[in-house]
């Protein structure tokens, strides 16, 4: 049966068989996404990590994760994808700091009007 | 001039020469990091990331964040370091939320009590 050769097989220019497990992940018309991956894990380090995992599910969301990291490297090449990590726990800092201030300045108005209360439509 | 083979090229079983550049960041002592960095990005990615950056702080960074990333793999085998990634965004969603409520029932005592004034000591 004639079958378009995946990103990951095109690449390696190789025949592309209805068993290649990386078909389903580097579609051919996604070649960036293959090399990206190919550059950072190489073909046999993602073979591997599939072949450890037995549950489909777990199998797509593994090679989700590999192509996040390696579009990251790719966009961030010192810090990989911990450029987002450091990113979103410098956001998470922020806004628990200001958490802070906010709940300081609402303790401070129910102190000094005790008799006030805020309508709760939730409950 | 001897020298005590890092843990990469311990690993590999070749001299460890002071031109080892995986050297500085896979101590002897510490094979399991070693491990984790080869088996998910092989030695050769890693020695191609480092010949890529110029600088020796960007390498060292690059490093540490391809530590990072190989220590959470070895974690999480099915998300790696997305895992992280998910659990901080999810903790900046949630705060927000609570931020966002907070900032409603503020907004509510000072509409009921427009005179009172929260004490800035900061200004």
């Amino acid at each position: 049966m004639s079958r378009v050769s995946c990103a990951a097989c095109k690449y390696q220019r190789r025949k592309c068989t209805s068993e290649c497990v990386l078909a389903p992940y580097f579609p051919a018309n996604q070649p960036k996404k293959f090399q990206n991956a190919h550059r950072l894990f190489g073909v046999r380090n993602m073979v591997k990590i599939l072949d450890e995992l037995k549950d489909e599910d777990q199998k797509s969301d593994a090679m989700k994760s590999i192509i996040f990291e390696s579009d990251m490297r790719e966009k961030f090449p010192v810090y990989g994808c911990v450029e987002c990590i450091s990113y979103l726990h410098q956001q998470l800092q922020i806004t628990l700091q200001e958490l802070q201030d906010v709940q300081s300045q609402l303790e401070f108005y129910r102190q000094q009007h005790p008799t006030a209360t805020y309508p709760n439509f939730d409950r």
